[in-house]
């Protein structure tokens, strides 16, 4: 597993700002204990006990050893199904005694956006590593004060970024280093669903947002590590149906072009109301195609020149999927000392982003350089 | 035929503007002769011999009946080929006197575009109705030149929208009528290739533009005739590599954002250095997706709700296929002295959007309302 971590970083070459970051150029193989980490999982709601919890059966590097919940019957429910005792089970008011569990090593936060900047720098404060979902924070100011206070505490700060575990995007960022696609010159990508009434992502307090906040950050980084490119300038467009009751407080669809410094530009879609998953990278010799692009599993992807493309399967990921790899990397990154490659500063990017977009779209689609 | 196309008609509905432009609710059988027009084709380039004169052998209303070209020898082998005897064949000196030629109902004009509007002009002030290929011209104010001057004539104008007349694009628009995808949402739709070195589309004089002014109007033509509304605003952004020898004078690139009066907005793209060719339409229950979406053949058409698309297979066109339903629904318009769905002011619209693109694309990305 590690070695396959380590040809992956190698294959993707230098240039991958995104998925690069903080990759050690050697590890010594007798600073890494084969003890598992231990995780806290901070929330137990469908994501974390359906989609993340069962991976943790999976890995090589990383169990689950604390649950925090305001639910008491989660906290026995879960406790029982993955051997967390009673001494391990926190709510939300006796979380910092978690400083005090020599079985927790990460924090994992999987609560409403607007909790993670709290529970991140508490979880610094009482001496852990943490994993953060994303969007990693609801403002710029957010993400900066959870980036320093893991800092300060010497402590690792991860962003769940799964996709950057994922296979076919993983492969499809090294055929285009590969020179596969030649010269990329477009890039596209759209994510959206038809969302569900009444769940907390149409609370603005508590997303900080709309579908941006939640499925177009997909788009975003996907345009972002697909180039391997930072943009540096964003036009934003939206449309929103107020009178639809789910959209009384955030946006529905916002529709955008990034430029980039190579001269690669870009549209992206993120929708609240529409059905999208899919990610396109072209070149000048050709294009690879994921669609779906960043499913839990099903990728399909295609590598092409101008109309049709052939089916390509991708070698295996770092991970038997990239929840298993995501949940290792951390767990490797801080037994071998090292950055990871989805840290707070890779947050932070998409988060500023973001907000260039909403200030585009509510002037009107006015151009933010970035 | 004649059948076909009216059940057609009446399938689309009343909301196509686009695609509806003209539709007579009734004809007179006894007005529809059965003698098939004449062409005069005007350019005998590549699109004209090898991919619209084949055509007329499958046309029931439409023949070749005279040529125009500046080269003898095409005029010798075409007219030898298609039948079309010396006293029919003129060049760019002696081309007004197609006038006294009543074997000519209708001159098609498949020249460079920025000759679109001279001959156009000119085969109206000759008695002869006109079909002119898309671009419609360089400038709105040439359109609008070409609509007075066939206005003035009493002939009609049409201008070749093929994919007017193509199965998969018009059962997408018919399915969307009929509400297969809910109420629609976003649309997207890219274009592009790469683009040989030293054509005249490489000429700005020649051109009026770069890859908006060829392949990119596929991708806006498809934006508006897929929702059925006319676009109320742009914003464009462009990106070209000047030390390319082939963008000395025009844009390789350009990307943009419409909106439109019911809500949906759509991202396009249009590229003379990457190959793209897709359409796709998504609404609240689902999408319908193209991909290719405007090739001369070989369309392949998708309809979905999230992840994965069933394949549908259209009812067929209006003619044997694209290019035929376009020949002869102008002819058929002629005769039954009804409007045609691609009129002078569907080519002007395009023209309008395309200038107001490289205005807002010249000035960062500015929106401009349409």
């Amino acid at each position: 597993m590690e070695d396959g971590i380590d040809r992956r970083h190698l294959l993707l070459g230098a240039g991958g700002a995104a998925l690069m970051a903080g990759v050690a150029p050697a590890r010594s193989a007798a600073q890494a204990p084969s003890r598992k980490l231990g995780y806290a999982m901070v929330g137990l709601g469908n994501y974390a006990t359906n989609i993340i919890m069962p991976q943790f059966a999976n890995c090589q590097h990383s169990q689950v050893t604390a649950l925090v919940s305001g639910t008491p019957e989660k906290l026995r429910k879960f406790g029982a199904q993955y051997g967390v005792p009673d001494r391990s089970q926190y709510n939300y008011q006796n979380f910092d005694k978690i400083r005090d569990n020599p079985d927790v090593d990460i924090v994992y936060v999987v609560l409403p956006n607007s909790m993670h900047a709290e529970y991140t720098i508490r979880a610094a404060q009482a001496g852990k590593h943490v994993m953060c979902e994303k969007p990693m924070a609801n403002s710029v100011a957010e993400c900066e004060a959870m980036i320093a206070a893991c800092k300060k505490a010497g402590k690792k700060l991860m962003i769940g970024y799964r996709c950057h575990f994922e296979a076919h995007n993983l492969y499809a960022i090294e055929l285009v280093k590969q020179g596969r696609i030649g010269k990329p010159r477009t890039v596209q990508s759209e994510h959206g669903f038809s969302i569900q009434p009444g769940v907390w992502r149409l609370n603005k307090a508590l997303a900080g947002g709309g579908s941006m906040m939640d499925i177009g950050i997909y788009s975003l980084n996907a345009m972002r590590y697909m180039t391997g490119e930072e943009p540096t300038s964003v036009n934003a467009r939206w449309s929103t149906d107020r009178t639809d009751p789910r959209f009384s407080e955030v946006e529905d669809r916002i529709l955008w072009t990034l430029t980039f410094p190579s001269g690669v530009i870009g549209n992206g879609v993120s929708s609240y109301s529409s059905g999208h998953n899919h990610i396109r990278i072209t070149g000048d010799k050709g294009w690879i195609d994921i669609e779906p692009g960043t499913p839990y599993d099903g990728h399909r992807m295609k590598v092409g020149s101008y109309y049709n493309g052939d089916p390509v399967e991708p070698p295996p990921g770092p991970g038997v999927n990239q929840f298993v790899g995501q949940l290792d990397h951390l767990s490797q990154c801080i037994k071998e000392n090292r950055d990871n490659r989805a840290a707070g500063e890779e947050g932070l990017r998409d988060i500023r982003i973001i907000m260039a977009m909403y200030q585009s779209a509510a002037d009107n689609g006015r151009t933010i350089q970035l």
